[in-house]
């Protein structure tokens, strides 16, 4: 494709994503690029525009030769997989947004595109309109990238900030958010972490040149976070965010993972606060940048959509350099972590996985206590992921190598009340 | 070039920021890049690395087939130009921090780099480390961006954070930024407002596509900023930053200018402090983005030469698309200011250039007035730059139309006793 080809788009769905860049396109002709054709599930459906523009048949898009790109925003991964698979095979460029089917097939995704030399670009699936995933990929080198951190989940997001504003029980919380928009009627993927975990997945690579699945990494989201560990946090001046880490250990590997975590107000995180997404990179020279964006919404997605459009009309592509041609990293689960971990009752924590217990408390139906955590325990054992158990990670929450010398008389005697 | 294609740089200069990526390249193998020969003034001067590794003839290295690639890094913007034009012309490709001589020659650099077809990078002129004029250039399409606003000289915030947390007066705040290496020597271009300007002018090329000289947008700096004008701005719940705006009038057109400026503690760029830049982007659809960076310094400076290096690996290169595809946008002086002005005596301000002036304050040796402005006024007079005499625009400064019935009963009261 050259500067001056039209692009000619196959869109699947029309959801309000759609339906907005429907809209956008329509009204910016210097983008050279319009909807030709338009799959939906269901052609009963009353729509805005008219009915030609609609099939619901694939392969009329796929096999369309008028068609050069293919925009796909349907919520089924495995159905936006299909499609994504045959346009690559067509020679058809792909832009998507969906982050579980990519996170899900990243290396059947990446074969696809070397074989058949067609772009696929997926800006939207990270942190929706911030260009995160481009700048990881084009601008921080793998050797001088040292790790990054973010708030990646717009609806988790907001949902901590009105526990934590309006003092609301997470139920409340997340009532508020369904009815605002700002989460999905099933909410599974975002609350129980998926959403962050697919998204950190997809970042890894893009940063490290890691290609791992969720399942590689521990994680977990924020539906058993509950008002008393708001509480807790607020007395000890930390706010609770959902944040997706990923830095490097002293032996060059990668600890990564997503998990709710305390943040002091001195980290710019702290200040991110309902639908927003944020992103902190550490590097050589470089040092500390910050990011920060709406990161959940039908608008900040299209933008997202509409900037990899307009990127095909200029070739690009992703390099995917951090994997192809610069050393890739390596992910380990050995490292420890500083966690507060609360339960309704003390037997639901299990205390023989810490390397020791540093603060410790326990009043009627609310324990708590923060300690320190081999991650191959927690990748090993779920027991602090099953309802009525918090777990919140520190901050600075990595710990190399546990210094027993460093435990202090009072640390011991309070392990010692356990 | 491609990927695996060795760098062989020929550097010009070796001040910090060249040492420093001597150093980097050296422990970098990965990057396949390295400095074949170094061009310095004074051959004299005694080095920290071999003396085979210096030149004092630019032709050594601009005639030298062996490099590639020419890194300069020298201060003076005359003889970095002679050297970036000789090297296109040889179809060496060029990375440069040089913001005066970019700005300066903006329109000649870019002919050279269509006539030779040779890249031609300078990601660390504006923002040092931050890949801003990148995410500018590719990221954000002229159509849909609205507006940027930036601290994007570090000199200067840190000045004016030393005046606002240490209630220091300007000279001393200099003094103290002088001797943490923050500010040169001859500050002139820094606290004058020049750097802020050339930079705003390299960043208007790759947002808006315009080629503007700093002489055609109204600009200056903060050497005029007393410590009572910071007073007055806590009394009022600000702080005071120098900042650079651009954004869209309602007829398309672009207003630009750098000014020190009010902002209040919901603006982003009012929690931005010491040394570190940031800019603010406001798109249709994308919404707000922050971006927020180290702005000065060797080490932040060097690691975007050292990205821009690396980019040239992946034959990256400026597409000014803004400038050669798109619609650019046209700059225009016809808005009006809403600012502070605060003069040692009311007759070094020009009230007559006011629309109207709505706040007054008068006390011995110091007065001040909140009015509104119009550009053109400030462009043709200079007395607001005169030493003794502060402008300061207000938050949300740019009014489009003056509506004169809006005019309080006690504006034109006040506007009386003027």
């Amino acid at each position: 494709m050259s500067a001056t080809t039209q692009l000619n788009i196959g869109l699947f769905g029309f959801g309000v994503v759609g339906k907005g860049l429907y809209d956008v396109l329509q009204n910016t002709p210097a983008l050279q690029a319009s909807i030709h054709k338009i799959c939906i599930k269901s052609l009963d459906k009353k729509r805005s525009i008219a009915a030609e523009n609609f099939t619901n048949i694939p392969g009329e898009i796929l096999n369309n030769q008028h068609i050069n790109v293919i925009v796909e925003l349907i919520d089924d991964a495995d159905a936006a997989f299909d499609i994504v698979k045959a346009a690559l095979q067509n020679g058809k460029a792909v832009v998507s947004a969906n982050k579980k089917m990519i996170a899900e097939h990243f290396e059947e995704l990446l074969a696809l595109q070397q074989e058949f030399q067609t772009p696929f670009l997926y800006e939207a699936s990270c942190c929706a309109s911030m260009p995160i995933i481009r700048n990881l990929e084009e601008y921080y080198d793998n050797d001088l990238l040292f790790s990054f951190r973010g708030i990646i989940n717009g609806s988790t997001n907001f949902i901590l900030t009105k526990i934590f504003q309006e003092q609301l029980e997470f139920e409340k919380a997340l009532l508020m958010a369904q009815q605002l928009g700002f989460a999905e009627s099933n909410p599974q993927l975002d609350i129980g972490g998926f959403d962050a975990a697919n998204k950190l997945s997809i970042l890894l690579a893009h940063s490290f040149g890691i290609i791992a699945k969720p399942a590689e990494f521990i994680f977990t989201g924020i539906k058993n976070i509950s008002l008393q560990d708001a509480l807790v946090a607020k007395g000890k001046k930390y706010k609770i965010k959902l944040v997706a880490n990923a830095q490097k250990l002293a032996d060059g590997k990668l600890a990564a993972f997503v998990l709710p975590q305390f943040v002091t107000k001195h980290d710019e995180l702290y200040h991110v606060e309902n639908e927003f997404n944020a992103i902190t990179t550490e590097s050589s020279f470089a040092d500390k940048h910050f990011f920060k964006g709406k990161g959940a919404g039908a608008f900040p997605t299209a933008s997202a959509v509409l900037s990899d459009i307009s990127a095909l009309r200029y070739n690009y592509k992703y390099e995917y350099k951090k994997i192809l041609i610069q050393q890739a990293s390596v992910l380990s689960n050995d490292f420890y972590l500083k966690v507060f971990v609360s339960a309704n009752e003390i037997a639901a924590i299990n205390k023989d996985d810490f390397e020791w217990i540093e603060e410790w408390h326990n009043e009627y139906h609310y324990c708590w206590l923060v300690g320190i955590i081999h991650v191959k325990k927690l990748a090993e054992h779920d027991w602090w992921k099953l309802p009525g158990v918090s777990l919140i990670a520190y901050p600075d929450a990595v710990v190399e190598n546990i210094d027993y010398k460093n435990i202090s008389k009072r640390s011991l005697e309070l392990a010692g009340i356990v």
